[in-house]
């Protein structure tokens, strides 16, 4: 099959996706003083005295060209004014099925080498750097400088505003994620332990574990409180409270990252109201995205409306001011109100400014992972949550602000672990865009 | 809940098992003139420039002791005539549910450290050695020698003879497994997708992908003659001609590694027909496992056995001698016939004699990975395969042994990809117990 004749509407995007990133290359690269840069996919690790490897993603960079997360052993030169050079690393094997490009126009703008060695290709005199996961060794053979930050630095910045193409590619990726989410709630309302919903979201999002872009968190009752727990239990619980699920997908490189919460037959009621309450929390806070707004101060009014929603549902008998002063708010909820997204989850160059200068969070929001100001082109995501966690409400119950709290309530909620509600947002010129479907 | 009074049967096989470990270490660290061995878990590695981990799977050697292979960044030292020392990571963290201990009563064999940092335990005075996935850097904090190749060899050779309780771990994953495969078949039968097929093997089999002891490989078609095919596609293939399906399971650290070949509604009746000639030909070769066998030996016989059934089939027409020779039988099947199984599919010591000596692997089947004469207590893997794989059968069909094969027969098993029938074995002193149940 060849391409066809009439690129899709995506094909036409990723074109002027590669073009304005030739342009971004070629200022950066000529303003360093480069003749080009060597971007290495990366390859996948065998475990420790084991012929078997763990999962791999490509390097960023690297797929901020190609969209190809699963091409490992494979060198992208980009040098100003000229063509891409591709080399693919596609061995003769009959243990494996070779790697393989897709048949698609935006490989039409690369010069491709299908390569049987993994050796990166020869550079011409110059001056290059190597970025990627590229050993000391691998890296002088080459002749070029190995992944020095101020490059690095200025590629990452690269990244944060997001072109059409790769707005497309996220919202395109929400939409697969959320057909996942369909498919696990439904799962866990027929009475499925964590195994059997993490597999139902991956049935219904059409994806396997190792190409996810973050482990998904599947935690019923009291496990939706520990913040990235890790397993899935194979046994369903007897009693069932409550879903959290947070789970992504990738789509041509680009990152899904959605949260939901569900009540189960065994809620407290009260469970499910913080649920309806989070939900608007979240919708109010989106409302409030548009250029110009600092993150932080977002985050900041989070808290201000966590603390209301708190004081609404009698959890907390004190002012919203106080509450938050005293760091109940924070012990409910200490994690950031959200981050960058893009090739990555955590998406680069969340914690600096356009001139590089580094944005360090508050003291007391040592977890949130995005501090800048918000820019049209930029995805965000927005995930307030709310959630029981004994190591940090234990503290406070024995400090000043154990007065203000109605610990019978926070009892009752414990096994119910937590409430998180995640959509992905891209900044518009005016305002914001949500790219996360209804479920 | 706290330990059963009366230890269960498997319990009491798991004493023994550690018991007689201690007595192999002891007298491998004698020997060697160590004082101990400080056995690391291992831990899992970030994506490069990205803060999301690949999967993990601990050492080999740390789970001989503790079967915990998702135990990261933990220590065990091992002393003769001591109890051994376990130190597990788990900080107080509220991001994570924090690692624990199973209630189990082989906790209480060793002494048991639950430690907020990840540094290695300090070591008394004497010879140490430190084993397993350890920087330079940190092995000399321990002062002991990094993973010196003769204490690696003497106790990877002593994983090579399983004891009674690590035979019923083994039995126990190949039950779990076969449920599995089960599922699976169904989900072949019933119009999935290779990704459908492999998400029903996992719930068949209760387990997530990443805890797999190797990445199933689904083939369907075409796929199926792919040695180690990679990828599971989401879109079920208009005709269902096969499945090949290899897919394990690891229970307690122990791993079974079974393959089944179904044929579809689509078949050809002469691919039926083959897997079941390849199904016969491997319950043969079982039959004739014994301790004093020597695998390589083993191996030529499936060869000579598989000419047979080419012959047979009417896919060969020259004699079975001939077939082999001319490298006929080694085109359709480039595999070796097993490999020794274990706490890694693909077990330590499988090319190494007793005294430690290398047994390569004769020239003509350099993939083969178990060389070594069986002995009682070893654990194999049983796995003839016939396949068809253009890039081996083209050099054959423009060389002598051309006109010796049926094309047109080869042509209509192509888009059937290939066949392997795999079993687990454990050699007993009079002859063999397979530990693959029935489908």
């Amino acid at each position: 099959m060849t391409a066809p004749a009439t690129p899709s509407p995506l094909a036409l995007l990723q074109r002027c996706h590669l073009e304005s990133l030739q342009r971004a290359y070629d200022e950066v690269l000529t303003r360093l003083g480069l003749d080009g840069v060597l971007l290495f996919s990366g390859h996948p690790r065998r475990h420790f005295a084991d012929d078997q490897e763990a999962g791999f993603a490509a390097y960023g960079h690297f797929m901020h060209w190609t969209g190809q997360a699963d091409l490992a052993r494979s060198w992208l030169l980009i040098r100003p004014g000229q063509r891409p050079r591709l080399k693919v690393h596609a061995p003769d094997d009959f243990w494996h099925l070779p790697a393989r490009l897709p048949d698609e126009p935006w490989v039409e703008a690369f010069d491709i080498e299908m390569a049987r060695a993994d050796a990166p290709p020869a550079l011409p005199a110059g001056h290059f750097a190597v970025l990627g996961d590229v050993s000391a060794a691998l890296a002088e053979t080459t002749g070029a400088a190995r992944n020095p930050a101020t490059l690095v630095a200025a590629l990452d910045e690269s990244r944060v505003r997001k072109s059409d193409y790769e707005i497309a590619c996220l919202r395109d990726a929400n939409h697969r994620a959320m057909a996942g989410h369909r498919a696990a709630r439904d799962a866990f309302l027929a009475g499925g332990a964590e195994l059997d919903i993490q597999l139902a979201y991956l049935g219904g999002s059409r994806q396997r574990e190792t190409a996810l872009p973050y482990a998904s968190i599947v935690g019923l009752n009291a496990h939706g409180g520990v913040l990235h727990y890790q397993h899935y239990d194979s046994v369903a619980p007897a009693r069932r409270r409550s879903l959290l699920l947070d789970a992504g997908h990738r789509h041509r490189g680009y990152c899904a990252d959605i949260t939901r919460s569900w009540a189960g037959p065994d809620a407290d009621p009260a469970f499910a109201a913080l649920i309806e309450g989070v939900t608007a929390l979240q919708r109010r806070l989106i409302g409030e995205l548009a250029p110009g707004m600092d993150y932080v101060d977002l985050h900041r009014r989070m808290h201000r409306a966590l603390a209301e929603l708190l004081a609404d549902q009698g959890l907390v008998h004190c002012t919203p001011e106080a509450a938050v002063a005293q760091g109940i708010t924070r012990a409910f909820c200490p994690h950031g109100l959200g981050h960058s997204l893009g090739l990555q989850v955590h998406d680069v160059a969340g914690r600096v400014n356009g001139a590089g200068r580094p944005l360090p969070p508050p003291e007391t929001d040592p977890a949130l992972r995005l501090t800048r100001e918000l820019e049209p082109g930029m995805v965000v995501t927005m995930e307030p949550g709310f959630y029981v966690i004994p190591m940090l409400l234990a503290p406070l119950r024995e400090g000043a602000a154990g007065g203000d709290i109605d610990w019978s309530l926070v009892e009752r909620l414990a096994d119910h672990g937590g409430i998180r509600i995640e959509d992905n947002l891209v900044i518009t010129p005016t305002g914001h865009d949500n790219l996360t479907p209804p479920e």
